[in-house]
């Protein structure tokens, strides 16, 4: 896969250098490039116990960002999943180690174990008190004797950090750091691997599949589920949390594994917090990338018991920006819709032959919504055909409630309902159209007429004419034809969409951006909704 | 493609829902779901000039992640892509007007437009002080009279918003914003498009390919060429900035546009500051998600005059968390290495054979590169052939500065070399083998006994043993045939290696985490790693 990458050899080099560039003096570096790759704190005066993490790269923002007043005082960076060498971390504990001695956070892996106690090792033999606390939070692998270090140990470091800031000694802070590390829990779950810088990705996990409890390094997990949203997999999950719950309050640490979307990890919060443990979990921390596994589109969800110490720790203030802070948890605050919204009520009314056209129109849109966002995506976004289709829906579910048997009011009632449920600029192009044509009808004017008045109103505001690739060149010819009835209306419509194809430049709508060579031979996906929308009434109507 | 969502229709929503529960309280919304999804400040008193954004979502954190102090009083979010109506701006405007008015900021987008417009309109009739900013800052498609709004837009929501928060009356709030609108400058790319929720991701850009120009909507870019690394492509990009630059200094907001890794960002802004613009950067907002396209593997950076008010405004506090805060943008700060760090200097000395048979195994290391690398993604992270590779190259490279013709300093300056190069588990524990190897050598051992007393000291030191399928499976063997020649040795090696793909459970490093079944018919990396070793010096040495 290609990445936003130089040479493969520079990668870590060249990133913490960004990083150090945009910490505004924030921090600093090591001088030991390109093996010894050590950020510190620029403020750091090794008054207090330091707080020294770090480990393989690829987990940005962790560890480097996640250094500064409250955390960390230095992080060692080694190559992307793969640990620092006993040098660099010799070399960070000896540039911020003073009296006060340090702790050393590091996550349970057989080469950051290693380099870590080495180096630990070494450091002592120079007169240095140098504790260690190891983070083993993951409980996806039932029966492990040595658990992998995973999210949780943000908040190892953000507790040992706080404990430090607050002039705890090192005993002090290597118990609050170890009380943390003996009691987070995590599990992460993903629907594809991650691509390390310069190689092939992995294709192990098939669409459609997620894998849980996996690593942060593309390992793969140990079970591999077919996926059906996120409340089935919460819904697996979530026991596994549940049987360690014991009495009282929790904090929930959920953390975004690379590429999972801003919507998505919103939508797990939601989850979670609608999930048998929500009511336990009293706080939250993210969701927010902490400790990602480069550009894994998963998550995971670490969960901690909140002591009032450990309350007050993870709240204390931190200038470090990654660290997203700690939130109460709970259900949203609703405020009532405020007064002037309310439109003019349109009686019901019943009328068999108008609500069969009109379900037979709105199921026509429904059943073009593939198509149209097929035919949007060449153009623009993609989302013709669902913003039309959904418009339809709720059109359809709120059929009984419309003055069907008014077409003047029916019409202001379709414009109403599109105003209220159709997003886009066709939502509020479309809501236009029908009610000026209501409100033509209201004046007496014949139903083609009315419609072209509405036609009018809705060119008049949105800009657009005919020629301009957009629905008005498939509505424009049909309701010229219209009084010849609904055959040659609709291929007058359809005849108007097909020639989109050959119009080389949008001048309205979302297409205005794409190159003349990119539209050719595709038709507007609004004038293809018009054409099936006539197609369909030719199909249904005995006119 | 799978993603982290339950039914399409309830996306926006149940994000919303999220944030809201992870808001800690700060966030409230309408009661008005699911047509009006109205996000306010909690605190929010009406007795400043209100500044109001929204639009499509997909753009997470926008709009609603910035709601807060300093920032926004109220977000209305549509579907995702598609504006959202005109009665849920005129809810949102309804919702936190009050005497000083509002500002509504909107991305120039036919539809925000459309639905944003008449809203003011409407509202302007309830007697409300309402005025309108458009953003177009997009500069990627020349001579378009209406340019796309996309990151710029949060510079103009963060300087209202300041100005507001200091009290700044509406036409004041408005000078400022419009301002803001008319000197951002923005420029898109990204290697991918983005996956519309519910939709097949479009193929339109290859691998290896990367479209300059594009939008934030998954809309095709402008042009799309090779990618041959970022410093190609800024060196395409800075051009249309540095042409639009006049004397001064600017800030630069680097946005990622959905699954950019924190180390591609980083490195994007280092290669930024080295650019021919990169000395008129004097601050830097991000690298940061704030505007992006879902999950699109891309970013965009926005430039804007830092006039004396626009630094004061844009660095006033806000407790927005999506806002990642203005810092200075410079090079970094390095700082010698401690003291302590220096190893004994081991003299440098030729011997001709000794460092033929260095360089072959050296070069038999970096020809198994990927192979290694392949077998290690079976059970591990994929990187033992990457990370034997670099060392191999770092000891080639340093080769002449070797004590080449003393055995024993020899092994110590290897022992050396690689715990200063080579990260990982591997990295010290072959420093450890090699040391050790020398230290016996001095004593007076034979080379195979020496090996074989390094051997032992890394088994104590990492805890692995004979059939714990590492490379001490394929070590320990050839050992014990070195005595009676190479090709036994080798053969040797390679029995052991291959006994490994029948070794049902890993008791040592990141296999431990795989299960029997996924690791049967795989070689151990390792393993693999000493019998290609071994296999090399027999073709090469006459022995």
């Amino acid at each position: 896969m290609t990445q936003f990458i130089n040479a493969k050899e520079d990668i870590v080099q060249e990133a913490l250098d960004g990083v150090l560039a945009a910490s505004g003096g924030a921090l600093s570096r090591l001088d030991g490039y390109p093996f010894i790759r050590v950020i510190l704190r620029s403020d750091w005066d090794k008054s207090r116990v330091a707080i020294i993490s770090g480990g393989g790269s690829g987990h940005e923002p962790a560890h480097a960002g996640f250094v500064g007043p409250g955390m960390l005082s230095a992080a060692v960076c080694g190559d992307v999943f793969a640990s620092p060498s006993v040098d660099a971390v010799l070399a960070g504990i000896l540039a911020v180690t003073g009296k006060a001695g340090c702790l050393l956070v590091v996550k349970n892996y057989t080469g950051d174990r290693l380099n870590f106690s080495l180096a630990a090792e070494r450091a002592r033999t120079f007169g240095l008190n140098v504790n260690m606390v190891i983070v083993q939070d993951d409980i996806a692998i039932p029966g492990l004797s040595r658990p992998r270090g995973v999210a949780g140990t943000l908040l190892v470091q953000k507790i040992a950090g706080a404990a430090s800031e607050r002039g705890g000694d090192l005993e002090a802070v290597t118990r609050a750091a170890q009380r943390a590390a003996d009691n987070a829990i995590s599990f992460g779950m993903s629907l594809d691997t991650c691509t390390v810088p310069g190689s092939t990705k992995e294709d192990r996990v098939r669409p459609g599949e997620i894998e849980l409890g996996l690593g942060i390094h593309g390992e793969p997990g140990v079970q591999t589920i077919p996926f059906e949203g996120v409340s089935q997999v919460m819904s697996r999950v979530i026991p596994e949390f549940a049987k360690r719950l014991q009495l009282g309050r929790y904090v929930a640490l959920l953390n975004n594994l690379g590429s999972t979307t801003g919507l998505e990890m919103s939508i797990v919060a939601e989850e979670l917090r609608q999930s048998s443990i929500g009511s336990a979990i009293s706080h939250i921390i993210g969701p927010a990338a902490m400790m990602t596994a480069l550009d894994m589109h998963g998550f995971s969800l670490t969960l901690y018991p909140l002591g009032a110490e450990d309350a007050d720790l993870l709240s204390a203030d931190t200038k470090v920006r990654a660290w997203p802070g700690m939130q109460p948890f709970s259900a949203a605050l609703v405020i009532p819709l405020p007064v002037g919204l309310e439109q003019a009520s349109l009686a019901p009314s019943a009328n068999p032959a108008n609500k069969a056209i009109l379900e037979r129109a709105c199921a026509a849109l429904i059943a073009a919504e593939t198509d149209l966002n097929t035919l949007d995506a060449k153009s623009g976004d993609g989302d013709t055909g669902s913003t039309l289709a959904g418009a339809a829906r709720a059109l359809i579910a709120r059929i009984d409630q419309l003055p069907l048997a008014d077409l003047t009011q029916l019409h202001r009632a379709i414009g109403q309902e599109l105003s209220q449920t159709m997003g886009g600029s066709s939502g509020v192009l479309l809501a236009i159209l029908f009610t000026a044509t209501g409100d033509a009808l209201s004046r007496g004017l014949g139903l083609t007429s009315a419609l072209k008045v509405g036609l009018t109103r809705m060119q008049e505001v949105g800009g657009a004419k005919p020629g301009d690739r957009t629905m008005i060149d498939a509505l424009d010819p049909a309701l010229d034809a219209l009084p010849r009835g609904l055959a040659e209306a609709a291929t007058a419509a359809r005849a108007g969409a097909n020639l989109t194809a050959t119009m080389s430049k949008a001048l309205a709508g979302r297409a205005t951006y794409i190159s003349a060579e990119q539209l050719k031979g595709h038709i507007d996906p609004g004038a293809e909704a018009v054409a099936r929308l006539f197609e369909c009434l030719r199909e249904t109507l005995p006119i």
